[in-house]
């Protein structure tokens, strides 16, 4: 009878919504240049634990930028609310008992050690997503590069704003032109097997 | 071969994540006055989709204005924006493939139609959860209204702000004191039944 009352005042727990997904939760924090390969990297990985029944999201540029951010740019106070905004977000899902992915170049080591510090222990994994700036700056695909040198955009990471490598971050990923993306999904994936996350 | 093509390029999609699930995704959003119980509720249809092994979450005051929405007030304009974010990020949530639970006061119909506007038809049901003022001036669990009453509070909805009741929702729960909660709950499920999306 008490276990009937304790569970009738009760909300769906983290644990319940965790049990019913059959594995942990927790957020993915794919961190790097432009052109280092971010999205396509977390895109893999997703795909991964989709073939696995593994239940999982994406916060990218698409989704992020078009609505909840959509009255952010890209100043420095613009990039530090739009990362705060991404870690609370993403907190929410991990709550929601998925493992979420997300994919931006937060550039700034202190608004990502602030996300960090809104996830329980083991809840929060940076990956750095490494990969020279020639490299990032060949591939290119929105010529954004291209027209940052030219001066037409302002706040460029790595032209003319700063990137700020991780220190510590749990996991690194080589993403040059070298490196197999699928194999490279695969060592996150392996990295969450290890943690018994999943 | 050219399937796996397709899908090495394709991202996982919603469909995708609605049929890991089970179910469709959908956004239930409860709006009515403070103390009309739409918490409450919203925490028992939560409970009943646990039980049936449905993906679900609510978004709430206590997970969205101690995280995602704590830099905003009450003011027309802050309200506006809580309530932007809510649907953004619901909308995320449904995106994901998850029934989400949204529990705001949310008294504007045209922020409310906004958040209508994000989704596409059938992923979003409004859910007025009506009770007169007395009853929930006289519930009143955190004495807001004795608080509001006395000049406390500004922009407090009913006392000093307006509540404008939605004119077309897809349900109405009469939440009064002569109600059943469990009942109201199980109303709102049979509704989802009765549109297939669970």
């Amino acid at each position: 009878m008490s276990n009937n009352i304790f569970w009738h005042n009760s909300a769906v727990s983290n644990k319940h919504r965790e049990e019913l997904n059959h594995h942990k939760s927790a957020c993915l924090w794919f961190t790097g240049l432009s052109g280092s390969g971010k999205s396509t990297l977390a895109n893999e990985v997703d795909k991964i634990f989709y073939s696995k029944k593994i239940h999982s999201y994406i916060l990218d540029g698409d989704n992020i930028r078009q609505g909840l951010n959509k009255d952010l740019g890209f100043s420095p106070s613009d990039r530090e609310e739009n990362i705060r905004r991404i870690g609370e977000t993403a907190k929410l899902f991990v709550d929601a008992g998925l493992i979420v992915l997300t994919a931006f170049i937060s550039p700034y080591r202190k608004d990502r050690d602030f996300v960090r510090g809104l996830f329980d222990h083991n809840k929060f994994i940076e990956i750095y997503v490494r990969c020279d700036i020639k490299t990032c700056e060949s591939r290119d695909p929105k010529k954004l590069y291209e027209k940052a040198r030219k001066g037409l955009i302002d706040n460029f990471t790595g032209v003319n704003a700063p990137y700020e490598e991780p220190e510590n971050p749990e996991l690194i990923i080589d993403n040059g032109n070298d490196s197999d993306i699928l194999k490279n999904a695969q060592l996150v994936v392996e990295y969450l097997h290890s943690l018994k996350l999943i």
